[in-house]
């Protein structure tokens, strides 16, 4: 038996496991009269939201659920997604919520890898079930359009809302596992465990300074890294969630009004869209924004301070629960530099968070070596402790191959800053992020080599104004074959989702080595040339 | 072996042990030059603050100090004591912060019991040591009249600040053992986990609002409760520290005005003390105030929120790190209340922390049974949870008593509101709670029946407007002796800190049973009559 970071047993009257269901059941017990989920029309308090996910929770166990099950959730930000991160893991259950923008094959491979006794899903996306090839029980929530006549809410008004009380758990369980598309085009399953949801929810609450006043917007997806444990830290702050089907600006400027929003999470992509619509008035509260997927542009920045709004760029990836770094402001020595100067230091990706060891975060050479901290030297990030993942779902190859070393290993390539802030320069794994979401270049170019015309291909990131990055496809054509890009463009879509479909086509031949091999990195330099980072 | 509730090998890529060490390490590579430490003309940059931490470490492990050795520190809230919070676990060893308030005598049964290898004490206070009867290591720090002629101070300039790493411990490893002075007059030493400094420490960042911004003034003694486990979190928030050698008004005014202080805490005494004084003005900053001990008078609150300070209650014991449970203010329905009506909710103790399962928090009859939540039928506080200590130190038997029943029992007789928050009535245990400091009525007792004049007393708590409770003795002499109250009062004065010696004395015969047991309580009846609480 392994040694252990604790080693009182867990019956110890000094030692709880962290469970995040504890946030909830202490929010529903001290904010009894406060509003603790805002959807739509229809506004829970706290312990109506605590009752629901207690019947939440009997559904589950009647539906067959038992300690350690997958249940799979497939819902934009609505309220049952958000129960179900409290309702799946009081069951015994092991959350996985599922990429809404994936196509119908990519869910039903997910649905088959994690196995999935129960899926829990919106109408509005019952398509994407259509390709699946195992037999969960099926759990319909609305669709926005009436909720009260699905079979879901039918359930949860016969269900018992007795409190539900599950078998004790070590800390080390897996309370989730959310897919991540990796490198190869395969999904993995990034487990995440109570202990470490606990810890990062305590730290997104410290690093965006939630408070029991805050109101917080839902546009960030809850299906990418559990809304980065948003829906346990402002809960345990005993704050506001304010869900969202539709991120859309016009919807999220009148929910901010409507709702006095204070806090919420996006990619820049969201930022710019709202910072540029013409209904963009300055918020009434001041309002703090938290973003990541890539660094925001000083310009969206600027405009977003005008609306009022605070910004900081947070860092991490599907592995680390999200964030993991933080670009942590200096008021001491930053508050008195220029606008641009200021957004610069903004666009770094910072330092570990408060629940991270500041060492646990470094950049390293092939050898292991800490790069000099010259703003210069690449190296890949690394990092370890209570924000790593467990590793990955019924997969101990990868995990392995993820944890050479002691370290997980994240793929990107970062410059050390003499103040010990990282940057982000390009990326050692084969993806693009467009718009927050992750793609396998892999994958994209198995899809584009099914075309009987394409000869060889390559899919490489360019930048993007929007969307930070989209994917270019380079294609050499078979001898006598003939395809344009609108062609291509229409087989990719018909089996990729729109995000992961090529933005641009070039045909020609690809630079290769003298063995043969294609050199992607010759046609990301010639993209990105001109500038001093190869990510966007 | 036992289980545990984390089954992961702490070498595990996605486990480390919760440590406060990481908070300052973190601190000290993020925030490189914001002011830490501010002491008197000193200020030192977060580096700094590690520099001396490693140095203190380094002359530890020369004077001996190996892993699980005690150190003792008695000094005031000065930044050796501050430094040690980090130097001494760093060094392997466990923090003893003894109260500068007690005799010679019972630091000599402290020292004794708890073993120090090494004890490191403030000039000032060298009188304190004078009855010890073991041999530890002694090392002098300044007196606060010219810090860097000091041995210590010395030995700092010429240890190494090479990085100190301590060896692995698990993460419920012993990492300081504080003194209560308990019911019976023998002081307990209690333990607390590197695990539970690091979670309350969390708790009170997010109760009190800290952030980088915050700076921290010292009113709080350190040797309590390990300052309520402020030395961890004010240096997680990267926040600053302001020592205080002295707490007297004019002298904390000063400081807020000089420092832009936005957070305090401190036992209601020191409130009135504030509010009361000439030099009382409306404060620069908004300042959050903590305070415990005893209920704040509506007065005082209205008197500090004048000034421009929110008041929070919170309650505990050294059993819980200090505060555990916090009256967590309802803006949603409180706001509009009258300034009275607020008051009143503001003197309760309220709902467990964050850090705490809102149901480990109860007031329970003598089965173990619930109370009702009718805000008057009384019952005992029990908890348990990460806020609660792991035990006492070389004492199974008080261990095994205070836990009994899977809880910690406070002794502190409560009502549960309907609205779940709790409010302190009585005290099971005999004990008195004087200006923030406790007081053994057992000890006192003791010593007045070391007088031969005395055949028997009893001493009780009375209300006071100064220090809330303070120790009254009923006294019954020997036929034929003579003693007046003052003579008595010098008697005890000679063998107790000034704070456990008799406020009022009163001669004549004490009311007993029919089997000759002293009714104390009939003596607390008379002096409380009239109030609804039984303590103050």
């Amino acid at each position: 038996m392994p040694t252990s970071a604790s080693t009182q047993p867990p019956g110890a009257v000094n030692l709880r496991r962290l469970d995040p269901i504890d946030f909830l059941e202490r929010s529903a017990y001290v904010y009894r009269e406060k509003a603790a989920v805002v959807d739509g029309d229809l506004r829970l308090t706290y312990p109506q939201m605590l009752a629901r996910v207690y019947r939440f929770a009997h559904i589950l166990r009647d539906a067959g659920v038992r300690p350690g099950d997958r249940v799979a959730v497939l819902a934009p930000n609505v309220r049952q997604g958000l129960e179900a991160h409290f309702a799946v893991p009081l069951a015994g259950g092991v959350l996985c919520a599922l990429n809404i923008r994936l196509t119908p094959g990519e869910i039903a491979y997910i649905l088959e890898h994690c196995g999935a006794t129960v899926v829990v899903y919106d109408g509005e996306l019952e398509r994407l079930l259509s390709e699946r090839r195992t037999n969960p029980t099926l759990l319909r929530i609305g669709d926005g359009t009436g909720d009260g006549a699905t079979d879901f809410e039918a359930l949860m008004e016969r269900a018992s809302d007795e409190p539900f009380r599950h078998a004790p758990i070590d800390e080390d369980a897996t309370i989730s596992i959310n897919y991540t598309s990796g490198t190869t085009g395969t999904p993995k399953g990034v487990m995440y465990t109570y202990r470490g949801a606990y810890m990062c929810a305590l730290a997104e609450i410290f690093h965006a300074n939630l408070s029991p006043q805050s109101v917080y917007l839902w546009t960030l997806p809850m299906f990418h890294c559990n809304g980065w444990t948003f829906p346990w830290a402002v809960t345990a702050a005993g704050a506001t969630h304010v869900c969202l089907r539709k991120v859309e600006p016009a919807n999220v400027l009148a929910l901010i009004a409507r709702e006095g929003v204070t806090h919420f999470c996006a990619a820049p992509t969201v930022l710019v869209g709202l910072a540029n619509h013409p209904g963009a008035q300055p918020f009434q509260r001041p309002i703090h924004v938290t973003t990541a997927g890539a660094p925001p542009a000083p310009r969206t920045i600027l405009q977003m301070e005008r609306l009022g709004a605070t910004v900081t760029q947070v860092y991490g990836l599907t592995e680390t629960y999200g964030p993991i770094t933080v670009c942590a402001w200096k008021s001491e020595v930053w508050d008195d530099l220029t606008p641009e100067e200021r957004a610069q230091l903004k666009a770094r990706q910072g330092v570990a968070m408060i629940a991270e060891a500041a060492h646990d975060i470094r950049v390293v050479d092939e050898a292991m070596n800490d790069v000099p901290p010259d703003g210069q030297t690449q190296g890949e990030v690394v990092m370890r402790g209570n924000m790593v993942m467990k590793g990955y779902y019924n997969d101990a190859e990868a995990t392995a191959k993820a944890f050479a070393g002691g370290y997980f290993h994240s793929g990107d390539i970062a410059v050390m800053h003499p103040d010990g802030y990282i940057e982000i320069r390009d990326r050692a794994k084969d993806i693009i992020i467009s718009g927050g979401e992750n793609i396998s270049t892999v994958q994209v170019e198995k899809t584009i080599m099914e075309h009987p015309a394409v000869l060889e291909c390559a899919v490489v990131a360019i930048p993007d104004e929007t969307w930070g990055e989209v994917p270019k496809a380079f294609v050499t054509l078979k001898a006598g074959m003939h395809l344009d890009a609108v062609e291509l463009v229409a087989f990719c879509r018909s089996k990729l989702p729109g995000f992961k479909t090529p933005k641009a086509v070039e045909f020609g031949e690809l630079p290769k080595t003298s063995t043969g091999k294609i050199q992607k990195f010759l046609l990301r330099e010639r993209e990105w040339a001109g500038r001093d980072r190869r990510v966007n």
